[in-house]
């Protein structure tokens, strides 16, 4: 599994983020072409270090070349536009494989 | 379902880190009481922003309160203690509520 994990960091205005995040962001990117899975947590408790994300996403696909794919789509370029109009403190992104060990 | 999410931050000798965290940690951590999954991640290719970890790991609980007892049990103590013996680089480390959306 290929998952793709964005840390947000706290927004300038929570609640404005919060709404928009459920109302526009989320019904967007559930449209991502493949994904299999798309988990977002909140209340996220940092229990050290630097990384401190108010909310903390997270959206599996099967391979890497269905997730490139996905965003090669035109949801896919929709949904990584529609970021900048939220994410007003910023994010950080990253893809990784996962295995269970 | 509860996730403690691990960030480990790219470590002195990652050779060193990888059979550290492979023979010992690993074996380790999957005796943790309640564990539900466990993941480990590594090949984390980041695609924008501060967080750029060398190894993500991921571990699930039911509940914050099997989470909680987990680490509060002796192998808990022993997992937590573990952890600087070998990320040498630091980490960041948090826990949050996973929701399918």
């Amino acid at each position: 599994m290929v998952r793709v994990l964005v840390l947000y960091n706290t927004p300038a205005d929570p609640e404005a983020f919060d709404r928009y995040y459920e109302e526009t962001h989320i019904p967007l990117a559930k449209q991502l072409p493949g994904l299999v899975s798309y988990t977002v947590s909140k209340n996220v408790t940092p229990l050290g270090g630097d990384a401190k994300p108010y909310l903390v996403a997270e959206l599996d696909w099967e391979s890497r070349e269905a997730m490139q794919a996905a965003f090669a789509s035109p949801i896919g370029a929709e949904t990584a536009a529609d970021v900048p109009k939220f994410a007003s403190g910023g994010s950080s992104l990253m893809v990784f494989d996962v295995a269970e060990v």
